[in-house]
């Protein structure tokens, strides 16, 4: 099977979803064209994931799809973009057809719910890797960015942290709890909180996702706009299957250290944080503030990430 | 080295080249933003390299990192599109200093000529594998497509071809002679024709670049158009150096299935020919002419392509 074949037998399906009202010319010519809203900028980033690096040799077909594809979104979300398409550089060492199968599957499920067309790509034989770069749009000017947190403004968090890294004890379990369950699921099958980051647009003065735990991924804005942050640790939102499975000390290190759980880190200026909608208010819990200085403060910092090679995401 | 102290020791230095004014924010964000010109659309394409399959595993870094970006420069010419920026998702097996000293001065050196500035990427541990995302413009509506060609149009192509493919039996030579030096440097600092594709906008009726071969190349517009050309064998313009080391036979089946050339080949009707300004026609030769039917006829179209597993160029 050529490449031609391969793309047009298992990717095309993926065509028409997602926003293709903007997208003036997808797959199948040398580029591909991309209307942008007017008064709006492109927002875009690429992630690598690399077998035996950032996912094991034998990880299912359709949870990579869906993952690489969420993995890549969550950073459009920390930009409060909304999502428009996406390209996919896939490096394979065989054309297997139920890998394929299942790969297109859970990428197309992806697609469709956060909106992405698939516009382009290129497939090359070689060690499995993918490179996703996703685009999106924001009205000029409105782009969360790290480097706008201000002394006074609240540090929150959204959702509950620790369960991606929890995760990592049960992937081989075969007749996973209830509780386990809740894990793996987060950890399988992410969800990059894309309708939380736009309705953050006007009011964050700085946002991430937290990829690589929150104390990490805290510290890129703290470092970026030259502030501290004093953590309040009984604010930090634990997940209950995580008290349970593996007491609220653990708990408490893996929400502070764990990654993968693609969350939003924000800051925000106490009057915003007021004049926020209630449904938005309550997907966010105030963990601390910003201050003078540098550095996270108010909970044990010393402990490292998580030692899994997790899903890598940088811009 | 870390990951972001290996970004910031070797790829700063691109920041700063190609089209920055139109680059909101470049690396170190969640994202990248980019602002594209009113009334123009964005046009991009993603090229993947993989060490051992695109390119030999102890290939010079610096033409490498040339070589990259000059074959996803060459789809924007392609489509007639303005260079803006470009992506880097970089997979390599350990952080080699004299490596990355020269694969990002190669980059930079390609950066600085084509007048793409690095917005962002993604730098992993895992095989050595590169894949480049260029970002380009357009007014709106005036790209060049692959599916415009037309009965009766006229078949032209950019330079001389077969020369990269050429190239190929004089990889290893250690002094080589001057018209194998030709050959070389056509094989390993390919120039894609952008102010060609540009000058071409309003002119061509269907375009894409020489990276297959041109039989194969002219058969990918062929049949989006659902058309079919007829050459003039005589008029396919063949290197004097590649005539002089492998005989006027040889040059003409290197001319017609040898890639990696990055030439232009288009579409014009006769009108659209005779109105070019002369400063663009004497980059062009006109090799035969549009039919009706499909496929390529006048040449010999049995021989296969190089053999050589080439550098893959598909959006």
């Amino acid at each position: 099977m050529g490449e031609f074949e391969l793309i047009r037998r298992y990717f095309s399906p993926l065509n028409g979803q997602g926003r293709t009202d903007l997208l003036v010319l997808g797959p199948g010519d040398d580029c591909a064209i991309e209307r942008v809203t007017p008064d709006h900028h492109l927002v875009f980033s690429v992630d690598t994931l690399v077998e035996g690096v950032h996912f094991p040799a034998d990880y299912d077909a359709g949870r990579l799809g869906w993952r690489a594809l969420a993995v890549a979104a969550s950073d459009l979300a920390a930009m409060g973009a909304r999502p428009v398409c996406f390209t996919l550089a896939l490096t394979l060492p065989a054309a297997d057809p139920s890998w394929l199968q299942g790969f297109s599957g859970g990428l197309a499920r992806a697609a469709r719910q956060f909106g992405l067309a698939l516009a382009g790509g290129d497939t090359t034989r070689g060690p499995l890797t993918l490179s996703l770069q996703v685009h999106g749009e924001v009205p000029a000017g409105t782009a969360l960015l790290r480097s706008g947190a201000g002394v006074g403004d609240l540090v929150c968090v959204s959702g509950v942290l620790g369960e991606a890294g929890a995760a990592l004890d049960y992937l081989g379990v075969r007749r996973p709890s209830a509780d386990q369950q809740v894990l793996l699921q987060r950890y399988h099958e992410p969800v990059p909180r894309l309708e939380l980051g736009m309705a953050l647009r006007a009011a964050a003065t700085a946002a991430i996702d937290v990829s690589d735990g929150l104390v990490a991924d805290l510290g890129h804005i703290l470092e970026a706009s030259g502030v501290g942050a004093e953590l309040d640790p009984s604010a930090v939102p634990l997940s209950g299957a995580v008290c349970r499975l593996c007491g609220p000390e653990r708990a408490m290190e893996l929400a502070l250290h764990g990654g993968d759980d693609y969350e939003l880190c924000i800051t925000i200026s106490p009057e915003s944080w007021d004049a926020l909608p209630a449904s938005v208010r309550t997907q966010l819990s105030i963990i601390g503030k910003v201050v003078d200085g540098q550095g996270v403060a108010g909970v044990d910092t010393s402990a490292g990430s998580s030692g899994y090679d997790h899903f890598g995401s940088e811009t």
